[in-house]
């Protein structure tokens, strides 16, 4: 960070939250940030540094079922806008961390973060870059057919298109009044913990296994944040089969980018992100 | 239209209304819907075999002046999704319009008629498809560096990098707080109506020109809605000084590629815009 | 269409024409234009707004057998040019569709077309364009490894690349003096109209299936246009399938692209396709 | 050569003839072909061990002035290809040389050709390869807007674009009715080798500065065959101005490459060029 | 860094070094290394948490002054991947920072790194990440015609070609025996520190303006590491004229990123970088 | 060739040499160089017309075994440059041909042949060259998963990446310390010459297929220079097959594309490979 901050001051925001009474909870929604932080034991050793609070997210628009549509994707950006800007403001944090794995609000948020030169990271984003850092190549794992397409339009989006080799599917869907499977994403992580067999992790080493095999990944991200838990199980079996391949997570990406945004004192380009009150304006633009 | 079909039946949905006390408008907040259809002269002989609606779009939430912010678009693309979901649902129109010229929710809104099997179209996007019909690259005319960027993130989004040229600035930004300048839109389309000099159509030229002979465009579209006043005088222009560059512009482009949709008997693809009650899916996707 | 036209008038021309006596026919050599059309009632509504002549095409130079090696397209469009111009001359037409699946002497059509201002569409280059208003990838389905070369040289051509998953070849040649195999595609055509079981009905939906499955496609165009007869049958099998993926053909799409530019007011732009008597020319261009 | 060919035996074919009463002539219409072979001596000593014969091309069928259009291009191609089949089917010859700058009929030449496992060279194309030996983007020297965009075709068809800098017009239109203006590329050529100042070499000049400056070219290669005769003159000038960039020209890398894939035994993939009498045949072509 | 992880080790090595009595030196060969660590101050608050150790690099094999072309880099990659090892080997190390705007022997180190498990970065591959995080596209400045080369072979090595908008020249060579002209990177430093004016740094200027206006680069970074304290001087001027780009430079990226992955657990990816003991292989790659 | 060379004279440089007491050859490391010359029967006729001499190449700087990993490359890469600098400053060869199949010290290597005025080619890159001729895609075929990644790095540094369908492993690595396995390239080549069933022929017919039929190749090429001895074989293989597809392998493409440089007196760009002694210089470089 640059010379004159001392140390980081994080401000994490979830996607969204849902209302404790929803049935259709994939983490809890109250008590301490320990606790709401999806996994925190994964990621604990990287927040020694740092000064942080956990904001719930604002209560989804749509229902009380997690985001997974394009159209609840676009509410639930709206709605966490207005969080973002109160957080650049108040002038506590030198950076934002947007959890939630399809990134809802990223591109507007940097732009606000940017009018306060305080950087914003988001999970994919972040996850992306740390891929393309490590290989040539990325697929992200990914719950299910609608959630795979926010991906691919994220992948679009940040002009990753040449590095993403595929999108693999494990099909465990969020719950949704819409969806009758009966597949948890839940019970699946208690499974996995208990040290059972888990079929979203029977799943995810397949598809991880065709990504490699097929698709010419190089390292593989993980889609929506409810299956971030499968990290270091899955990393441990790619890795007892023999393949070395780096699994990656959104939480230790996202901040760790943060981190190393305000270190190198960058947020985001004033160009890429033009600020409202413009002092130079291009008569061209390429794209 | 599929043979059913006997007449189109489109909803004209503006990308978002301001208080008709609002100093920043750019169109008329209220009238007869020919009158509020900005340059309706222009577009009524498309309209002829169309029963038409024409709503005002939703109140914009982020304040009274035009959307020109990526924030800004994310709230108003957020704040017209429940008229989306309102008009597909009444049974009453065979094809949503998209009015504006930044395309607010567009990917969202075709999710939405995709559940109805009722194509949506907006202006940016339509324009694309138009141009590549007419050459291999097109150039954005668009009035402002905030702007641009919104553009910039639709070419990409919509996978016509390769197809765009250059995005060109005229730098005449949308009448707001932040905006000490003092370029008027409406003010400059009423001097070339009235025949006068105006500096917006002369920076038009200009910046059309270098579109064609610097950067390779065969084709140009507009940007910002609140432009589109340009496309006969600027065509007209060009075409006097020898330049037989097609100049499209946004309405005209989304009706007819909506009847176009309608007609064919297709919408947006199943798997593109995946439902939320999925029969099928699949285990891999490319980008 | 620009309000001074009332109607659209326009010049159907098949890709060429046998002898009646040819063992080789895969559609009637004569007749009135509603029997000589190819599946005419699959696009009958679509020509209820429209004046419309179909011209047989030429006879083809290379032989008594239908086009499909490269050699046999490029004769073939040399062949139809001169039908192009005189109906562009005529001044009858405010469109000229090309039909065929292959699209020989499109591009050269389209220039003959710009000189007259007339807009020229064809069936491959026009599903092209539907297809990818529809989803973001297309795989073209399509008879025969020399046909599907062409079919992939116009990929290439129309700067379509990088929206096409894959090419699947259903190998069921046209008929020809060298291809001694079995298989016909106007019996297989037959079998299916009569509800039997039709082998190129089967292995389209093998081949569709892969495409979407393995390829990536999110929306299926037809090659070459003695196979567009498939189109409602197997949009029918995939849809039972539960496969919501968009089937297009070339017929309705050249149709109805050619009405969408004739409304818009536009041809091709006239530095795609430079005019003869030139008036402005560029020092560069970029590829 | 492999083996058992000891000497190589080219056919050169030129792109058409025209009347030898044309008053648009840029090159002799008979003549022993040591005369009509244009700048014969820049490539004599390349024809050295090659016994050639010169056939003077096919009665252009569009009328009595140079190939320019596309459809002009399209015209001469079909005519050109019975020649090409006959010269294969000889046994004749090794090698086939199509001459002319804009290569028409060079897909399907390479089609007939492979029949015979004859390759066939075209004088873009060798130059395009040629000069991606060379370095990593090239930029194209042209005569006119209309040839320019059968010079862009071409690079897009022959999937070139990447490594194509720009098409730089130096507006020297070939001789036809249509063209008024007074620039004669005969006259310009006459000049140059008297040693009297050229517009037409001096514009090549600036032309190529600006494709080296500017567009980042690092060959250059020339379009229409009738600048051939700018190489000595123009590799002299941007040597003798420190420019150290290689300018190729079109006979010889065409001779050149006929003899490198004869001497390699090689002609086209039966898969990009597959024969009518097929054995084996594909299920999945990709772009 | 992982949890078990406490701190920083990290082994900086310079590219290459000089005989003392060079008199071609652009940086001290001698001293402490926070005196032979060029632009210490601008570094020193990122080595706060480091603990650092700076090699002075192998002897230049080729010659007494400092690497410029391809093949002095080869040269210099071959010396320094045996530091490169006993570095990893040592065990001291958590991370390799390569010095040096050149990257020489950057995929090599990579994969020795790999074994070791040993993260290792470089200042060209490390900005163009960072450069990536801020924008969508970045252009090089950098010192001279053959340093330029260079980049551009680590701009397309990296797959960074479709973010690179440009490498820009400012044209202060490296001294060497073959460059006798009088421009002195050392010396201009040195005026700029002193507050006057210093061509290298107003070049700078102008490059940087032009690959913002008309390169459309959204950040910039430095080339060679001998114009790397050009960074707070640049980022000064663009400032004050308004244009609000960041400006990388090469050793801060590189730490950071450094940091980045020790603390993420990751180093390279196995299947990119596979080890020389293979436990699993793949039958394809795509590239 | 230009007119005053009257013959070819080529230097042909070994990759390295190993000492002839290594257990770990794959070829003779000394005798008369048409012995030294792997596969020499099959590359005889191509230098017939050729003075030649063979450089047995460098001693292999880093152990006794076959280069393989990328740091082995860059070691011999280094090594055999200074070889290269005196052959050209011998004033005796007009041509350079860098044996191997992995090119190292190929872009060096032009770099120091510009100075001279000579061409230098190597076999993968030569291979690619040709294989661009003759089809769209090519796959290259290559003996394991540590020499890939070097095929693969010299895809992109070439960038061919648009052009390579993949890269296919046989999995039969290079003799090293490190390989424990059973599987010997020289005595696959011995039974293969016998008539013997060889299972890296066998395994190459299959990468092959699945080359052809799931890849898109239209061409092969050889990867490793110890796997050229295949290329009749297989190429006879995949004939009686009915694969009408062409095999290419270095030493032969390598010779005749420097031939063809050779005669059309061209070497290197010198703005891709400037000049030490530089006379001009661009602002500006695009990648």
């Amino acid at each position: 960070m640059p010379p004159e901050e001392k140390r980081f001051r994080f401000f994490l925001l979830q996607a969204f939250s849902l209302p404790p009474a929803s049935k259709y909870l994939v983490r809890p929604m109250g008590g301490p940030k320990e606790k709401t932080l999806m996994n925190f034991p994964d990621v604990a050793h990287l927040l020694e540094d740092v000064d942080w609070e956990l904001h719930p997210g604002a209560l989804a628009p749509h229902g009380d079922w997690p985001v997974e549509t394009r159209e609840e994707f676009c509410l639930a950006a709206a709605s966490r806008l207005p969080i973002v800007r109160e957080a650049c403001a108040s002038g506590k944090y030198n950076g934002i961390i947007l959890l939630g794995g399809g990134d809802p609000g990223f591109m507007e948020s940097r732009e606000i973060g940017r009018r306060h030169r305080i950087p914003v990271t988001a999970c994919a984003n972040a996850q992306m870059h740390a891929a393309a850092m490590l290989g040539n190549r990325f697929s992200i794992l990914d719950i299910s057919e609608v959630h795979n397409m926010r991906m691919r339009d994220l992948v679009v989006q940040y002009e990753f298109s040449a590095r993403c080799a595929s999108i693999r599917n494990i099909h465990f869907p969020m719950p949704r009044p819409s969806y009758t499977g009966e597949r948890s994403i839940v019970g699946e992580r208690e499974k996995a913990q208990r040290g059972e067999t888990s079929d979203m992790l029977e799943t995810s080493v397949r598809e991880a296994l065709s990504a490699v095999e097929d698709d010419g990944a190089e390292a593989i991200i993980l889609g929506c944040s409810a299956a971030y838990w499968l990290q270091p199980f899955l990393q441990k079996r790619l890795e007892s089969m023999g393949w070395e391949i780096p699994l990656l997570e959104g939480y230790r990406c996202a901040i760790e980018q943060a981190k190393m945004l305000v270190r190198l004192g960058v947020d985001a380009s004033g160009l890429a992100f033009p600020d409202d009150h413009l002092r130079r304006w291009r008569r061209k633009k390429t794209v």
